[in-house]
């Protein structure tokens, strides 16, 4: 594990954590109330219980602190005059993306046509879906949520793909929008140079389709340590977008989209010209990844949003000297490194890396230890972690508030 | 990633994995017909498309590796003269567990208390649970699963849980079945030592207990590289369980039930005094963590059992030199390491480390690969593979013969 001096992850796990009470005031983002949120509950018999009493593994968010995040990200991108359309893949749940859209949001991203299906099943409209669809059966599904859903926007990086997309567009009777998606490094998206602007020209031509913009995303910008070193990386690996953007742009094409960035990059990304909004994900919750980066105020901690997320474990075994085990392995937590941060611990080493028990080693702790204890944890990297429970406990202070389905967990296709 | 000579994993991956046809020949160890298959199936419309049609990624099952798997453990533990008492915590899944009853076994393990409670509410009665509950709420649950199903055994491993689970009995009218957990290791369990003796001796005066043996599991045994090295280590770290059960037995205590091992010990633990059955689960799919830790027969590749168990991804990005960018990442595959093997591919390097792709590094391919080709993986851990998704699809051949639910998935509580 990487050792920080005192004053960052380990004041911060102590002091200011997901465990200290009191620190976040109320936000009013989502504008719902107790009895509003109680209409979202999966499981009654729950509601009012204290957290620590929950059979764990337990997934809980803590709800003020997910509505100062979707505040705070209000606040923040309303000043660099950019929006939100926050990608759903990071919380695959409808209550908290409803949260988003009345916060300010955009729209939505998914990453996955399945994840769409179900958002658009829950009643939101407005979702661009970040990867394209290249399987015969995924563009007609992709085609039939379109006829459904007229604010259903898809990705396409590739020519034939494009003409597959217009083909399947023509037979189920729909003009479908399209966006280019544009290549930062090598994972995904078309390279930027000519082959993106003449994908576009094409695109454009093709009477069922409907080029509404450009998405780029740099997913190995995100997480790059220090926050001058991210602003320079980010813009520098981000250039070649733009440029792609303003060809677009001078070649009279509709570039009412330019959409990329994450939370990593939340406030750099603007400066980029023409961008107009960011698919931010993880700053509702929060995760080590991130708070590990640093921000523009704290190179050892990234606290411009406060951790929400938490997995509430039990302590199984205390036999063994300098040793805890808890009932939370890698089917609770992932293998993602760093490994979870114990609430209220500063100095203790959690492994996840069995799949069903945690095993802590530590030199010294905060208090002692005995089977039944609880422990609180924030999780190593959000989205993961989220699908892999079927629902999340709404907390607002110490008790249950409402039970949230996770209702686009495991919806990788 | 771990170089290996030609002779090992490469020829592997291309004679003999998954993508093989015809290696295995249909077991009948399940006793199930194709259309008794189909009763299981949750989603009718797939039963008779080609594999190579489901969306992806899709969780895949040979059905007729599976029930050679299952054929070909019954032998060989029928040679050694132990049983096995599979740990479903590997499938999730009741259709498997019928079909590992039927092939012999004596009942099933579960690592966590709602796993016992979906198996027992599909019908499955004989259940080791194998780790201890000890919330005063999971207490409850398993006394209430114990009067619904007889016979639900559960484990204890410290004296004052014990003492709790007596009360709990009493109180809802049962006596309750259970084992002592005997650490290996510094995991979960008491330690070897008096402490094990007496927790049993108190188990056994408590009236509302009733004991009934032994459970010792060596999780870091399991994955020692080498059949003689990991021979030797598991049976010197096993001796000191070995040493408990005899105290035990010589005290007059019950010791009918001396349970432990896995797939990597299946042939191993047996020759450990007392050994009644064995906790064995990956053998039934295999994956590449097992694979390569060799056999008694081969030091490179583990043979004795073929992966049944494989995921579909379809390719959708080309673009970039020697490199291959897939649908399938860590939501898919998990972060577990060796990386998946990719059927029919010698060398490919897949790391599924994005949450949403796998991206896959090649000098040389087998064949060319375009958009929308699809590949067929072999999982890095089955366990939480499993675990991410709610069904997977059984295969006969190259079709769909049933589509079988995981219903025991993301029960981790």
């Amino acid at each position: 594990m990487r050792s920080l001096p005192p004053v960052s992850r380990r004041n911060f796990l102590v002091t200011s954590g997901a465990g200290a009470a009191g620190l976040c005031v109320a936000g009013s983002a989502g504008g719902y109330s107790a009895a509003e949120m109680r209409g979202f509950t999966a499981d009654d018999k729950l509601i009012g219980i204290s957290k620590w009493e929950i059979d764990t593994p337990a997934l809980c968010v803590d709800i003020d602190k997910l509505s100062q995040n979707i505040a705070t990200m209000k606040t923040k991108l309303a000043e660099m005059k950019v929006a939100s359309r926050p990608h759903a893949k990071t919380h695959k749940c409808p209550t908290i993306a409803k949260m988003q859209l009345a916060g300010g949001s955009i729209g939505i991203c998914t990453a996955k046509l399945s994840e769409a299906e179900v958002f658009s099943t829950h009643g939101i409209e407005s979702i661009l879906m970040t990867t394209s669809n290249v399987s015969p059966n995924k563009i007609r599904r992709a085609m039939q949520l379109r006829l459904t859903n007229p604010k259903f926007i898809q990705a396409v990086d590739f020519p034939p793909n494009a003409r597959d997309l217009n083909d399947a567009a023509r037979e189920a009777g729909v003009v479908a929008d399209v966006v280019i998606d544009v290549a930062v490094g090598t994972r995904s998206g078309i390279p930027a140079d000519d082959r993106a602007l003449e994908l576009a020209q094409l695109v454009d031509k093709l009477p069922h389709l409907k080029l509404r913009g450009v998405i780029s995303y740099d997913g190995g910008a995100q997480h790059i340590k220090g926050f001058k070193n991210r602003l320079e990386q980010t813009l520098n690996h981000f250039a070649p977008s733009v440029a792609i953007y303003e060809r677009m742009k001078r070649a009279g094409l509709n570039t009412e989209i330019f959409s990329g960035g994450g939370t990593g990059t939340y406030n750099i990304l603007p400066k980029a010209p023409g961008i107009t909004d960011l698919q931010v994900g993880s700053y509702i919750f929060m995760d080590c990844q991130y708070l590990e980066i640093g921000c523009e105020s704290n190179e050892e901690v990234f606290t411009d949003f406060t951790p929400s997320l938490t997995v509430v474990s039990t302590v199984l075994n205390t036999y063994f000297p300098n040793s805890i085990t808890t009932d939370a392995g890698a089917k609770a937590l992932t293998l993602n490194k760093p490994g979870p941060w114990v609430v209220g611990e500063k100095s203790f080493a959690y492994n996840a890396g069995s799949d069903e028990f945690g095993v802590i080693k530590y030199e010294t702790a905060g208090r002692s230890y005995k089977v039944g204890d609880k422990l609180e944890l924030i999780v190593p990297h959000c989205d993961p972690v989220v699908n892999e429970y079927d629902q999340m406990y709404a907390i607002r202070g110490d008790r249950v508030e409402a039970v949230w389905p996770i209702a686009a967990r495991g919806r990788s296709q």
